[in-house]
């Protein structure tokens, strides 16, 4: 595409046009800079405010990104780590396989509550053991994406903290919980602001948006075994949905 | 629970977890203003500093929030569109069985472009016949949530555009386009700024982060079919994945 100084198109939407082709053909590419105004100027025969109107449409479209002091960029999409498909129950606890990707996993007894114990339906006396808080983060490359946290009745893992800090494999520790072990699960993903501790694990900036992946999980035997919710690092995660078959 | 001057605990410490119970318990609930520093400070015979270090703890963990010449309130979760059972082709044109949930719903033929057809892997000239680019909105009780916009070939659908602005029923649209409808959706969902026509469509302000959908849907006879991308209102929305059975 060039100018075409003949066109009843303005001169700033034919650059801006200009400007969008190589971008998609890659002659710039995502977080490089673009030549300067006078640069553009001169290439095209073009007037300074010819220029500047079609960068500051594509700023505002967010195409171009101005730095201060250093020029006009394409705009980066972020490298995201890429969560392959997911389901409802990704960071349960009791649904995973091995704890080898679970960084810094730490469990806590914590005494029954009522508040607890509503969510998870619990209200005769001697199920009222409290609870395992288990906190760990998921990290690639060395980067900490999730800061995941389950609860777990006591009463159904009784040895669960213990087992946990001892390292004993997840094979062990559900062996035999047949009737405990997750069956279904209901799950909600939302965008909320990060709480004080998610912000400080995640290394982002207080109240920056974090995807939520807030998670109920039902036993076999129809009790709700586990709750869990994880906070994932929103600028730095995408996760992967599909449906039908090839 | 009541504050105790013998305990170990200090006194804000104790104070902080009281106003949790309050919460939990809802005696203060969601958006509700919670008594003054001095109200608080008579009511349980403590001192301003201690009350102070209580609430300021509170606020910096999201469990309470400051609106400056009005007061302290219970952190306010906002109430969420809850879409359920959430599917890589959630929003696609093309899978959808009516369009009555769609508004503004705007077809719109572009011609063959370079960039478009490696997204739909088209390289042969026959089928460089261009695109029908269709925008709607999907809204629930007057409120907008989502900004959806799908390209689908022409050579696929000729008649796709014209159809959709007679209000030709979906039923009709697809009829005897078995080759052409979606078997298989591959989708990325993940959170970024909005972009300006989004922001304004969605009555948020810009650079807001919203949630993206963005799919890919392959027909029977193996072609891609569809690419839709939708931005959500991640303040206003919520999304529900479930697993299993019951």
């Amino acid at each position: 595409m060039k100018i075409d100084r003949r066109s009843t198109q303005p001169l700033y939407a034919q650059l801006k046009q200009l400007l969008i082709d190589r971008i998609r053909q890659q002659a710039y590419e995502p977080g490089q800079q673009i030549p300067s105004e006078m640069a553009l100027c001169q290439e095209l025969s073009l007037s300074r405010p010819t220029v500047r109107q079609a960068i500051a449409e594509l700023v505002s479209e967010g195409i171009l990104v101005i730095i201060k002091g250093k020029g006009t960029f394409v705009a980066d999409e972020p490298e995201r780590i890429e969560i392959k498909n997911v389901t409802a129950n990704l960071f349960s606890l009791l649904s995973a396989r091995s704890l080898d990707l679970m960084v810094d996993l730490q469990p806590d007894a914590i005494d029954a509550d009522s508040e607890i114990d509503r969510l998870f339906g619990i209200t005769d006396a001697p199920t009222r053991s409290g609870y395992w808080s288990i906190a760990w983060q998921q990290q690639e490359e060395g980067q900490i994406y999730a800061c995941c946290k389950s609860l777990i009745p006591v009463y159904m893992f009784p040895e669960l903290g213990p087992d946990l800090e001892k390292g004993k494999r997840m094979i062990d520790i559900v062996a035999n919980k047949y009737a405990y072990l997750p069956q279904k699960t209901s799950a909600r993903l939302f965008v909320r602001q990060a709480r004080l501790d998610e912000s400080q694990i995640l290394d982002i900036s207080r109240n920056a948006p974090v995807l939520v992946l807030s998670s109920r999980l039902t036993s076999r035997s129809g009790n709700i075994c586990e709750i869990s919710t994880t906070a994932l690092r929103s600028d730095l995660v995408s996760l992967g949905l599909d449906t039908g078959r090839s």
